[in-house]
This record gives structure tokens, C-alpha cells and sequence, in this order.
């Protein structure tokens, strides 16, 4: 099989550990008789000092035009602390997504059993846990209005749901559902928003063509403490884009590390994959950061495009290493550590 | 003294445990001399039932001539379910919040000796935990215009803030951060939300005004992940109304009970108090909830009012009933367990 992947590092390190999710999957492909083209792109900080946009048109040609895209990180410290700034890495982000038509991100959570008791959960907590959240990625607060009135003493954003872009994402979800533990969970804050009122209303009107799951609908504050309490309760959350993108983040410390994390962002032709970490600039260029997110995010990939194999080959390399301690500086407890780019050289000459 | 204290006791456990807190409260008063005089108003599903709407104009007279008031719990599952329901038990909540001009929300989160071990998080993590969340609680999201557009399928809400509103909770933020560890920290979406960024430039114009206060700046999505993995890395958080819901729920997992967390409402000459728990309808009439948590604000109340010793009697009562296990099911561990109007005259008895 051709494969035509757009490769956006960004920021941080995210050029460190797309190199490595890189080698990772060239090894794949070369065992299993694949041919891989990589067709790397600008974006985020990195475009913005390149060519004064985080987003520019190019780079979406270059997507658009993927079978998938491969993204690392963005994000700098530069723009976050300087409220004024006119253009954002972020910014570049959401275009992609919007541009892209990415309205579902897929974010798994689980353990891995030689990672466990680094947790700061108690083991009999979170051994087994095996949720997917579901964030709906190209719509409310992110998309809505935003400004400034009053000469720049208020400020406002603007919530906004259409009924459409909750079904969308909730068919996924029920989807979803069917094929793991059958249960659903809607996370709202219907009792006091009318966009959480309009989702579960819409979810509700869904419930009666997927009988075989169970759905439940809870208030995102309770959720983000039941998520920690006992995770095992969650299969398939459903949500809206900044709910979670808040309980995404903290479901990652269920696993011990956000290092680990994988994700994928789906929805119309081409779909995007991701680490969940951010661009992590204090140890950009350093050669220390944890490529494990983005080498799985690829095995995502390579699982979305009906190689399971393949898939499943990259995850059990990481698993082995992971057994024999060939590990970055995070996971290494005071022990002997790894650089990235020996995480990544070892993952590939091992598969 | 002469105390003349607003009782709420609202939906659900509300009634159970705001006896409890009142037979605590009054047996302090005795020790000390002090006359409580009780008037209680209604508030909620409750007062929905009786007048029609859930924050009646004379429960907010009580409230306006109190001392302080002591609240319970609202909400009722008959009004969760049903995205069309014209009054909710919550506007109460919010109209009262709003009318009394109680901007801030003050949450302790700290563990106890007695029951770390009951923690979902490890003890390392968390023994030594003393942070404040103080959670904006009468602007953003909650108070912005609201509704529908498109015959329905499009719903909005807006999340706005104006400078003043993040002054002055920023300035009490900082207040107390002088008092304790003198170190702020402020949560928020500023590489998103324009509101945030008027936060951010807010609190940054306010730094110079106190440098002995160490500030920093944070996404709330990290933040979601860093107060379980890290919770003494934090001393006074603020935050906006919607993040600080979140939060503040997150936050209780840290001392293993939500059963167990007082807040308070401060902004204007009343303020309010009150467990972080909610009406918990499965356990109402049966004498089950754990009413520590409103024990525990009773105990935030006189220490406002100044009367520190007492404050400390009814800390120091609780301490003992839960070493020696004078406690409600949810700590019991399948051991002997007491009702909740057991542990209430224990308490009571006890001081
Ligand atoms: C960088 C930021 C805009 C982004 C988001 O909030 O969506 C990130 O936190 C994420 O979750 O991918
Ligand atoms: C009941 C609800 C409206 C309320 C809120 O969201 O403010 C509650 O969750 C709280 O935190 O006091």
C-alpha cells in the first residue's frame, strides 16, 4: 500500500518526537511492504515566524491532500502571557480543525500495566480502565463570537450549538459505544446552559435508535470528579469542545503519564493524529521528551486505515519497551534513562 | 452576641444535614454564650412546590437581614431530565447568588488525618494538601445572555466578564495569598476565550500592587491534570465561574469525601455558607447523608464573624468523631456506621 502522510511538526518538541513516530512507522511499513511518503508542513509558532500565519494555505493543501496527517505540538510561551498578541499558534490549530472538518476528537484512556503504580490513583482504582472521550472539536466556545465592549472592559465569547453538529458527533459516540461496553455517557451543564440543554435534548431524541446502548447523562462538575474517583464506570463519554477539553486532559492522569497519551480527530476525509501533550517548550530541543504519545498516535493511524497489524505491531513494541525500561527521563523513576531519539531508534530496530 | 442566622435548608439531604449543622451550632452558642436565632426560608425545588418559583422575594428579605445564612442543598432529578423546563431549582441558587452579591466562592481543599488513606489518590500526593479555590461565582457564563435561534436547533450562551468583576476577585484572591502561602495562581483559557484574556491583563495590572505575591498564569486544561498529580503545588487558585465549577468539584477527590468540604459565599454584607455537595436525591429521608460537610461551613461562619474559638470547638469535635469513627456509612467501610441524626447529637453532645 502508497501512503501519502502530512507531517506537522510544530512547535517545542514537537519536531523531537514526530521524528521518532517517524522512524516508528517507516519500520512498520518496511516490514509489512508499505511505501510511505511524508510531506511535512508548517504550522503553529514555527509558521507564524516563517510566514506570519500559523495555518498558511500551503499547509492546508498539503492535508487536505493526505491520506492522514501527523501532528506533533503547539504552542509558545512567547504568546501566552502577552494578552495582546494579534496572532496566535493556537489559532492555527482551530483553523486546521475547522478547515479540516475534524469535529470529533478521539481520545482513548487506559493503563499500562508496567506503568501502573505511577499513577498518583490508587492501583485498585484504575486498573482496567478503558474510556473513550469523545470531544466535539469545531464548534462552541472555540468557533463562537468573541470581542470586546465597553473600551475594552468587557469581554465576551460566545457558547454556540447547532442541533446538527451535536447529532453528528453523538451518532459517533453511540457508535462507538456499540462496539465496546455499551454505555454512553452525555456530560452537559444542563442546568444552567441551554447549549447543554439543546445536547441533551438531542441525544435524548437519538436514544430510541441505538436501544442496545444505555445511556446516561451527567453534569461535567460531577464528572470531573467521578472521573477520578472510580473511572471504571465510563465507557464512551460524549461532550462538548471545552468540557473536553478540560476532562481530557485530566483523564490523562489516570494512565500516569501524559507522555503516553494518544489521540486522533476525525470527521470528514482526512483525520489528524495527534499526542495529547502540549509543545512543552521548557524542554524543546533537549532531546529528553517522551516520544511514546506520537509513536502510538501512529499506531492510531495506521489502525483507522484498516492495518491492524501493523497497528498492533507498534503497540506491542512499545510495550516492550516500556517492560524492559527502554524509557525517556519521565518514566524513569531515577533510573537509567533513554534520549528521545534513542526511545525511537530502539522502537524501530525492535520491530 | 446576639446571632441572627438565615437557615436555607432546600432539596434533597438539605433538610437532614442542615439540622445537624443547626444542633452543632446552637450546642457552640451555648458553650459560648452566644443566642442563635433561626428563621428559615424556603429555596429551591421546595419552594417550587410551595410558591412557584425557587428563590422567593421573602426568602431573599431573610437572607438580606441575616447575620449570615446557612444553606443545604438544591436540585431534583425531576427538573435534570427535562432540557424544557421553565424554572429550575438552580435559577434559585443563582438569583440568590446574584441578589445577595455573593461574587466569590471560597473552597478550601485540605485532607484529613483520620482518612487520607480513604483517598482515590495516594497518600504522597496529597498528605499536606492546603489550597483555596476561590471560584468567581456571579458572572461569566452563568449570567450572560442566553437562548435559541433557527426554530430551536441553534443554542447559544454567553460567557462574559467585565474588568471590575475579575478586580475585585482578583484583589481578594490576592489578600489571601498574603495571609498564607503568597502564591496565586490564576486559571484560565487565555489562549482561546477573549474573557480570559481580560483576566490575564487584569490580574497582571494588579502584580505590582502586591510583590510579595508570587503569581502565575495557567491553562485550566493543565490545571484539570496538575491538582491530581500535584496538589501542593498550588495555594490560592482564581478563577472564573464555569472553570471554578469544575474545579472545585475535581479538587474534593483530594480528601477522599465529598462529604467532608465546606465553602463560602463572600462579596457583600451577607455571606453565605454551605456544603460542596449537592442534594443527593437517592439518599434523601434516610437519614444516611454525612452532614460534616455543613458542619464544617457552620464552622466557616463563625470563623467570618470572628469568633475564631468557636470555629475551632466544632473543627476539633469533628477531628474526634472521626477518629473514633462516629461517622456516616460513606466512611464507615462496611464497619459500623451512624446516622446521620446520630452523628449530629454526637457532635452536639460532644462539645
Ligand atoms: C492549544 C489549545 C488551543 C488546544 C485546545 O484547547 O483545544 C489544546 O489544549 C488541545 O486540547 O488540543
Ligand atoms: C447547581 C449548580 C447550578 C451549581 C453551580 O454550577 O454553580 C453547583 O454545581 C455548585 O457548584 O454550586
Amino acid at each position: 500500500m502508497k501512503l501519502n502522510i502530512a507531517l506537522l511538526a510544530g512547535d517545542g518538541i514537537g519536531p523531537e518526537v514526530i521524528d521518532q513516530a517517524v522512524k516508528v512507522s517507516n519500520a512498520v511499513a518496511k516490514k509489512f511492504n508499505h511505501e510511505i511518503s511524508w510531506t511535512p508542513a508548517l504550522t503553529g509558532a514555527a509558521a507564524i515566524d516563517a510566514v506570519g500565519v500559523p495555518y498558511p494555505d500551503e499547509t492546508h493543501e498539503v492535508c487536505a491532500n493526505a491520506d492522514a496527517v501527523l501532528f506533533g505540538a503547539i504552542g509558545h510561551p512567547r504568546f501566552d502571557n502577552d494578552p495582546s498578541a494579534k496572532v496566535r499558534p493556537e489559532q492555527g490549530l482551530l483553523k486546521m480543525r475547522q478547515k479540516l472538518g475534524l469535529f470529533a476528537n478521539v481520545r482513548p484512556t487506559f493503563t499500562f500495566p508496567s506503568l501502573i503504580d505511577k499513577s498518583p490513583l490508587k492501583r485498585d482504582r484504575i486498573e482496567g480502565t478503558d474510556l473513550i472521550i469523545l470531544r466535539e472539536l469545531t464548534g462552541g466556545v472555540y468557533f463562537g463570537e468573541r470581542g470586546r465592549k465597553d473600551d475594552g472592559d468587557t469581554a465576551f465569547d460566545t457558547m454556540t450549538y447547532q442541533r446538527f453538529e451535536v447529532e453528528r458527533l453523538a451518532r459517533k459516540g453511540f457508535e462507538m459505544a456499540l462496539k465496546r461496553g455499551k454505555k454512553l455517557c452525555c456530560v452537559d451543564k444542563a442546568n444552567v446552559l441551554e447549549a447543554s440543554r439543546l445536547w441533551r435534548e438531542t441525544v435524548q431524541a437519538l436514544e430510541k435508535e441505538y436501544p442496545d446502548v444505555e445511556v446516561t447523562y451527567e453534569f461535567v462538575d460531577a464528572v470531573a470528579m467521578r472521573l477520578i474517583q472510580w473511572p471504571k464506570g465510563y465507557d464512551v463519554i460524549i461532550t462538548a469542545n471545552l468540557f473536553g477539553d478540560i476532562l481530557t486532559d485530566e483523564a490523562s492522569v489516570i494512565s500516569g503519564s501524559m507522555g503516553l497519551m494518544p489521540s486522533s480527530s476525525v470527521g470528514s476525509k482526512v483525520s489528524l493524529y495527534e499526542p495529547i501533550h502540549g509543545s512543552y517548550p521548557q524542554a524543546a530541543g533537549k532531546d529528553i521528551a517522551n516520544p511514546l504519545a506520537t509513536v502510538l498516535s501512529a499506531a492510531m493511524l495506521f489502525e483507522d486505515l484498516n492495518l491492524t497489524d501493523e497497528a498492533q505491531t507498534i503497540r506491542d513494541v512499545v510495550n516492550k519497551s516500556l517492560a524492559e525500561g527502554i524509557v525517556t527521563e519521565d518514566l524513569a523513576d531515577g533510573g537509567k534513562s533513554y534520549k528521545t531519539s534513542e526511545v525511537g531508534d530502539w522502537l524501530a530496530s525492535n520491530i
